[in-house]
């Protein structure tokens, strides 16, 4: 079939392969939402007069048979399709006659292309803070079971005072739930329905964008027309600036797992069903996931990054270079979704080795809590401290737990206030939930059904 | 003076020089904010008996003092002192002696660096939020005042569709509008008191972390004492990210901007005032002040990647790694504010050409516009798009100014609506406003006056 | 079949998933290598007697039948097999039996990997290389041919000085030459046998290192063994790091050719066939191929980046975040090489538009001669600068060609010295063939045929 | 004393203090490299008669006058300056008038500051290289000390194989070498002459370029005057890419020394006098100095990624955006060279301790060993694999020393042949001592002494 734009010429070979680049395989991740965005245009097309009502029956009929095809892997996009877009206009010209050579009345692929990677961001939003929140509650459920064992703390990685497992938990449970707010924030700017802007600068014709919006769930319209060309690339990267924020934390975690599961720790074993071999030792079980959710930060970031520099110092306006952060930006979520899954199975499975954990409370690690006691006798904290460190062969061992209880202040090791993350990711699951079922409720409505806009596979 | 963990060796002088680094100068910004957040620690120690009423008297009042040297130029943090911590506490013990080596009691440098850095980036957020609110207001302004000011839309660099002056201010005002999303996130993150978590441990004592939280005018407290110590840096690259954003969408604007006031152009003018000459040719009146917002994008860039790549997989607790993210930073803050504000004097002096703009309009700019008109008259869109494709040579001149006006759809040229994004400012402004003085009554309450924690020098 | 180290548990299926990732697609393109470097290993054990001639010729033969099984679309990598290794040991030991038991002796899928990626990178740099040459040459030619075309020269992108199209093509000629520095030094230190290092450590077996080096025609053995596994990653990071220069340069070169190429300039003409149309503009021809190659510069240093990322502060030896570099690594050689060859063909069909050239000299651009003319009448330069500053007015036009032929010094638009760069072209061209026949010539021996290690597809 | 551009209007002050930034204080570093510039300049325009001899004996004389001012801290940069080149043409102006004035004849800033820059750098690189070969030698030096003290060898951070303490010194110097290999391209590529090209499009003077790269001892002059500007920040990015990767390998190695320098490896200990305390645990010993190699990678790699991302896409010719990567560049050389010394610090007083490295030799260490003894039993290396690794339990403890020794074939731990390296070495010091020969006597001919242009302070 042919391209949208063709007309007297076509384009050298090397540039089609080049300017099409893997889009036609990565449209494969768009074409749903291409699909259900097409059906909002339809029904306001129909609405203006545009369409007439047998008009806007027949696509919305043909699009959903259009999704049941490409469901049954029954519809393929072809690097001469150059897009999903194309691919689903031929289709419809070709089912429909005239109602498919007016379905792109009033629209561009420009703002057709953000509407179906905003459908795509909301449903891959929905996905990872649901997945987010099983990894929180894991960590809390951990940090309650394993509340006063102890653990060293560290400071450059050199004994400090004492700690606990249930400290080292809720600490990642509380930086995730922070984490959070940034994925809230992503949800609400990329909650904006860019339709009807067209190539950048609106079309003479009555639309409805107020209409649009609303067929398809968007929680507000992106109003300025330029700005919603300008836009894309940019909500991306804050989606995906809400993803590396998490991803970064899983790289501290995993850190902590790999380190505190050597040999010379065995704070914590991981699983042998969740470690690979080597070829050459037999002896071999590799942390190879944690290491992978390590290394994997840095591809987000890359990919964040990426998407930064290309829409940095870029002219106003729709430009090709946008295309580009497509592959970066799906790449970064697809990527995100599994680190946090792998990380919430890992800490399912981690088993707590109680032993040695306590055999790291050697007498240094009681430095500062000695230091302390001088000061409640009366000593003031520099003399104190001065004391402690010219004489750390007087320093005792002591009963690990007495001292992890004995920090009673608000986040400490014997007042960890888990209740208070957990209220937090309580409020969350509802705010999510809530916006879900509009979505839903949107879509099913245009559709009949609710064909889901990310998936994970 | 010594340094506070100096006990029984000298640190090599080549290791000295490189693990204090820039510290001692950087800190220079952070030392009023440490002088204000020991006020509240001494406060707090003495409401649980650490502390007689006479010596927090006597901290509080010389803290004061040495606010005062410092803004005088008579107080200088030397190399040797290390940081602005150790400089505060060793004056503190030459004027007070026990009480200055009690003032450290229940807490630690890892902790008050971070108060610090917090108060620091708490004022920054307030002053940037200021400046960019600002810049909208001169945007919108510049948009009304030239909203029917037709210009050529480009996509692709080439022309496109007929566009407005008012369009392309607009489109960044509302660009700005939603940058203000995530600043408004930033400070709600960072508007978290952390301390009293110590070296990352929390201490043996009862100490009230909620009120020192309320002296200093924080919104909330950071709970989890190691979860602390683990968002240095972490809450400075949410804040940078923020800043990041908004100077990326100034890099595009920058970049309009050059381009436009090329001789090619000149749809704008940049007055002489804001231009820089050549060495070499006497001719030149260059767009400096534009090419380094472009560029300075890259620095803030980098600054926030530095961050994100330091704290990447560092194990947990305190490393001295963390030490690192300082400059970066405050660079980033500092070059932020530059950005925003050169722009805001350059959207207020920028002259508009008229005639300049309108010669722009061939008659290819009117081609989808009359492509819809085929629409109107009955022909499905993707054959009124071939047809005047192919017979280019047929479109004509118009009157540029109906063109903007017939697009009236939501966001479009013919319908801006400024009025929302004014109102969204608005809430900004007002938001803002409430924390501001929330905060200026905590730390006037406390110490009597309200220096600035962020000073934009 | 098995996975190479299975013994007695099973691996969680969403962390096998993880943990393999894409590995088993992108070693389609390792396949062929590491079937070669197999084929090199099986001759050097049987060179130590591990294995008998009978057991070298065996697999020696199936190891060229199964690269013939791949190039028919024969033979396939399955997710369950994780990697190319994995599925290569398991057809040997399927069709050999013991044979194919004995053919790890002595290695290690750490040192297999590496080796194949070394093969991969000294062809792709072959390649790479070879566009690169033919890319200058065509500037060569272009900045031959319109030497004394003249061109408006910009600082700031303002008006600046007369210059010249030969002039602008031979800076990117130059620019390009000096790239080439860097594939060379990519090349030298990628050409380094890192076989035998086995998983970090070495092997207590008297392997000949050097034979395998000699047998796949490496320039020199990579000597330490942990070093050899420190460096993975590292190599193609400076590989990257040649390609990110060249495409640098390209991004240069695309955002000119896209500014002059705009209806105000129409300096240069883009014909038709390598420019795409718009969905909704039926107007519209667009560079779309130079910007994706502008963009695509931000692809090759986010992969980069990601790359060196993912090492730095890595522990040394063998760490699984290694298998996470490879995809990008893969990613920026194809990009850079076909961002080449477009820009190749793109000069090859540029056309330039003396008329719109000549209209851009206006009187201005001559400042800077004016001011030397009047130093060589002896006002000091400072004075004839402000004389000249002060009276643009009495500036003229003169003939264009006449200024650009009036700078003769090394360099200038009157002397431009394009021999200097072929030469320099010449030699490079020269070095890589010797190089390659040196390849070719070992792997033909080796195996009977030399298949190609890079494939761009 | 007023800018060098000048003529009849304010700059607005906001706008200036934005255009200048911080180039007036990171002038300093450039002073003396301009003014060593200048003298050249002169002395050419004295060839060519533009300048009396009487001129440029005067201007030769001022200027290294000028140098001693600064030397003894009677010149300063002022921010109304702009840079030092207006600085030192202002100071020659007050000082002989007309000379004065006619300094700046056939040049601009543009090639000026590209000028002083690459002297800047060659200095640079002269010191790091030394610096680096120091490091290189202490780590020859350590690993023959040590060649056969064993060291559990681990991959995955798990205990993998026998290794030893030479090994990993080894590996460290080798990797550092090849890193030597970037330095001596970067240096090829810095080495190469840029004045003449003034503003990016030469003069109409018969100004000689290669008197003035010889007078100033550079290896070539840089031809086409396009490049030449188009050029700044590309060397910049070159330099510090050599840096960034010495840099690179120092942040394995700081991790490596802080890892296996904890309570629970202490392998190595860091002598006290490398180590800073903390301000509240007494007992504290922190390897900061490490921890901040580490940190500074990522600072260096954000140097470099500012200035890459300062120059992608921009136009060509100078644009004001370069002047943005100045203090990034120069940031990233000090930051690294700092880094080198506090790591060859580090090694000269790195204390090895046996008895904890041997203590690191559990059985299962053997395992690779055992399955490859079955091998020369003649068993299937893969069933020798499955053998050992199903029966773990009888692997039993060795002589460790026994263990290295018995890996004979190149680069092992029984074969580090040293030499190889420090043969590698050597003859860089030859190279880089023959080039800093050459530059000595170019300047100390031109100039009467022999100023340093990079100052390590």
């Amino acid at each position: 079939m042919s391209k949208l734009w063709h007309k007297d010429y076509d384009l050298n070979e090397l540039v089609e392969k080049f300017t099409v680049g893997e889009d036609y395989l990565l449209d494969r991740r768009l074409l749903i939402s291409d699909c259900v965005a097409s059906a909002a245009h339809a029904v306001m097309l129909g609405s203006i007069g545009i369409l007439s009502d047998e008009e806007v029956k027949a696509l919305t009929r043909e699009l959903a048979a259009l999704i049941g095809l490409f469901h049954e892997g029954n519809f393929e996009i072809k690097r001469s399709d150059e897009d999903c877009h194309t691919a689903i206009e031929n289709y419809l010209t070709g089912k429909l006659g005239d109602a498919g050579k007016k379905i792109h009345t009033g629209r561009s692929r420009n703002d057709q292309v953000i509407a179906a990677l905003r459908l795509f961001s909301r449903d891959y939003l929905f996905l990872f803070m649901e997945n987010l929140i099983l990894l929180v509650r894991g960590l809390l459920a951990f940090a309650a079971e394993n509340e006063l064992i102890p653990m060293p703390g560290r400071t450059h990685m050199q004994i400090a005072m004492p700690s606990s497992v249930g400290l080292w938990a809720a600490a990642y449970a509380e930086e995730l739930t922070d984490d959070a707010v940034l994925v809230e924030t992503a949800f609400r700017l990329n909650d904006s329905c860019p339709l009807g802007s067209a190539a950048s600068y609106g079309v003479p014709l009555p639309i409805d964008r107020e209409l649009v919006a609303r067929l398809l769930g968007f929680g507000s319209l992106q109003n300025n027309v330029l700005y919603v060309n300008n836009s894309r690339g940019k909500i991306e990267a804050i989606v995906l600036e809400a993803a590396e924020h998490v991803v970064l934390t899983l790289s501290k975690m995993a850190q902590d797992l790999i380190l505190y599961s050597m040999p010379e720790f065995r704070y914590f074993a991981i699983p042998a069903e969740l470690c690979s071999g080597s070829s050459i030792m037999p002896q071999k079980k590799n942390p190879c996931g944690l290491e992978l959710v390590r290394a994997k930060a840095a591809t987000i970031s890359a990919s964040l990054s990426a998407v930064k520099s290309i829409i940095k110092a870029l002219p106003s306006g729709y430009n090709r270079d946008f295309q580009e952060t497509k592959g970066h930006f799906m790449r970064g979520c697809l990527t995100s979704l599994e680190c946090v899954r792998v990380m919430q199975l890992t800490i399912e499975k981690l088993e707590v080795n109680r032993d040695r954990l306590e055999q790291g409370f050697i007498p240094e690690i009681y430095a500062t809590d000695r230091a302390l006691e001088l000061v409640k006798d009366g000593m003031p904290f520099r003399e104190a401290y001065r004391e402690v460190g010219l004489h750390l062969e007087r320093l005792q061992n002591r009963n690990p737990v007495e001292a992890i209880k004995a920090k009673k202040h608000a986040g400490a090791t014997g007042n960890l206030m888990l209740e208070k993350t957990k209220k937090a990711i309580d409020e969350y699951e509802a705010y999510f939930q809530a916006k879900r079922e509009r979505v839903d409720d949107a879509i099913t409505s245009l559709l009949g059904s609710r064909p889901p806009f990310f998936v994970f596979d």
